[in-house]
């Protein structure tokens, strides 16, 4: 498959061989990164980004790669991530195809694509890939570690897993554990892809490349990403203008159809159908309390951060809010200072990549107090 | 494609030909329903049910149908729908597969059976042909219409259609209009049909049934149909037993994914997906407010009914409960007693399926007090 890998990528390599959590070994894999901003001579200002399920590591434009980042609006200099300030490094999760080592990257071993055969990936390996990356880098304690959606999972495993690397978080509509609806939302996407013919158990091509599955998949996900409230108030029931109208039987007619349309059409054949399935699951897996007998908040005030702020929008019916007042309130009983703030943005899940004037100030104010 | 029609049913000719509100005529249709109870001397006593998407006519158990019906708790001897009091009729929608002429009967013209040159099917069709059983059967007026879901669309198109013939109405979990988040889940469910290649562009067999495209869609609507809230304490992180475990890579794990896959099972090969398609458009098509030029508080407010319920749980994301307020207000602006209640069900949009406790008692005392 065509890589879309930015241009400001570095890497940095994971100790060879690489243990997973759940089995299996990586050899010669690394991990993907770009930063922004300059480490101070104590190194105490660098903050970890780790991300949702399919960005990449370009966050935001710099020299390099002048292209706005995903979250080109929070983070540069003077913005909330105030990269005058801060050093900071976002990593592209293991097992992604945006440039870490995956199922898409070629196997040493065998000269060719691992496919199905790349190890089960967890959140707990994605986080520790994560943390190789900022010690390598010569930081041994982060001023910050913040996660968004799946990254809220993997920022709280790192914590969790590697105690002591970061003074504080910012957990952006994230989770430390995978519920119900959410397990079942994320498994639909996935069979959606299996049942796809051209996925054939992972073995696709270019050619074979399984785009209804990953249609569906990415559709549903926007669906579960945003809010009723929001589409109510953008799209109400407003029809596409007839030039625009498709002649297929029970094709688009309504505006919000050619959105989820627009969605599906930027996404497929710009992200592999494996990666996708793999960083799926991990999320799926994902139990901060797997340790603690399925107790959450005593797996929560285990963490040691100083300061934490868990953060979210009350229209999120993917990662609810009351999922980050959870680790908020987890946070708290382990002695932190920690704070949760339910958002009104009507974004839904995806808020924080578009509602920056409620997610902007919240975040700076926590730095800026740091 | 096998017919599950069940053994109670009885068929009322429509009018032939029967003309479509978008355009097309019927030769020869029929609409298929069920009764019970007796109808009074006075022909005063009449309940008329219309379904959602899926539901026969068989609502609940008779003597020449001792199986179960859809409603089966709600109605019978002394049941919330009383019928020692009522006679009740409840219809197989027009377009359905479950008896009433739709996309899979055959087309005496063609002698093949209609497929897609089925003409579209509105909500406005399917209550027309409901009211012409309502009047076959003797029934001028009716004490009641109880509409679910679609029908709950149904029932008020009805209304608007054929003022006075009925004194009541109970609409439960519907809506006045498809709003985006509904229209977007079943966009999606259509497209994951049509994209299957078995579908063919609606000519499929019974050797190749749409099953994939079936599957995704069942699971989709199940999803949307229940709550986060309830799956929470339903199912929480709780795995299978190792001997129900899928071999497939990416297979069955958690509880909730075989809940799910049961629901799948028991859903496809036994509905038509063209009639599935059909009927899934005809809501997303509705709008009661077409001809008030988008206002919906004037269009219920111009149904003439003396007393109506508004009744949904608020856990519902499908037709969320500020959907029945609005038709209770409505219809209170024209003149009618109409009352809404929002119950706390966690079941979501199927609540009025399962959480009798709280849906009879709200309906059993509508009906007694008429």
């Amino acid at each position: 498959m065509t890589e879309f890998i930015p241009p400001a990528t570095r890497w940095i390599d994971l100790p060879s061989p690489f243990a997973m959590k759940r089995g299996g070994t990586l050899h010669g894999a690394r991990v993907a990164y770009e930063t922004w901003g300059e480490l101070d001579a104590a190194r105490s200002n660098a903050i970890l980004i780790v991300t949702g399920l399919s960005p990449d590591a370009h966050a935001a434009s710099c020299a390099a790669d002048p292209t706005p980042g995903w979250w080109e609006a929070m983070l540069g200099p003077g913005k909330a991530i105030d990269t005058g300030r801060w050093f900071v490094v976002c990593v592209n999760s293991l097992g992604s195809c945006k440039g870490s080592t995956g199922p898409a990257s070629l196997n040493a071993a065998t000269g060719c694509a691992y496919r199905l055969d790349f190890p089960d990936v967890s959140i707990e390996d994605i986080a520790d890939a994560a943390a190789h990356v900022v010690r390598a880098l010569g930081i041994e304690r982060l001023a910050c570690v913040i996660g968004n959606s799946m990254g809220g999972m993997t920022a709280l495993a790192l914590l969790q897993r590697h105690p002591g690397l970061a003074r504080s978080h910012v957990n952006v509509s994230g989770s430390a554990r995978a519920l119900p609806f959410s397990i079942a939302v994320r498994s639909l996407q996935r069979e959606a892809i299996r049942l796809d013919p051209n996925w054939n158990n992972g073995g696709y091509d270019e050619a074979t490349y399984p785009e209804s599955g990953m249609r569906i998949a990415r559709k549903l996900g926007v669906i579960t990403y945003r809010s009723a409230l929001e589409w109510d108030g953008r799209f109400g029931r407003v029809r596409l203008d007839s030039d625009q109208l498709d002649e297929d039987p029970f094709g688009l007619e309504f505006q919000v159809e050619s959105y989820l349309e627009g969605h599906a059409r930027r996404f497929v054949r710009r992200y592999d159908p494996n990666s996708y399935l793999y960083l799926s699951r991990s999320m799926d897996w994902f139990d901060l309390s797997e340790g603690n007998g399925g107790d959450v908040l005593a797996a929560l005030a285990g963490l040691r951060v100083e300061r934490a702020l868990a953060i979210g929008a009350r229209t999120d019916i993917l990662f609810p809010v009351e999922q980050q007042e959870e680790i908020a309130e987890g946070l708290a009983l382990g002695g932190a200072d920690a704070q949760f703030l339910g958002l009104e943005s009507p974004q839904g899940h995806d808020a924080f990549l578009v509602d920056f004037d409620r997610f902007g100030p919240a975040i700076r104010g926590f730095l800026d107090a740091l």
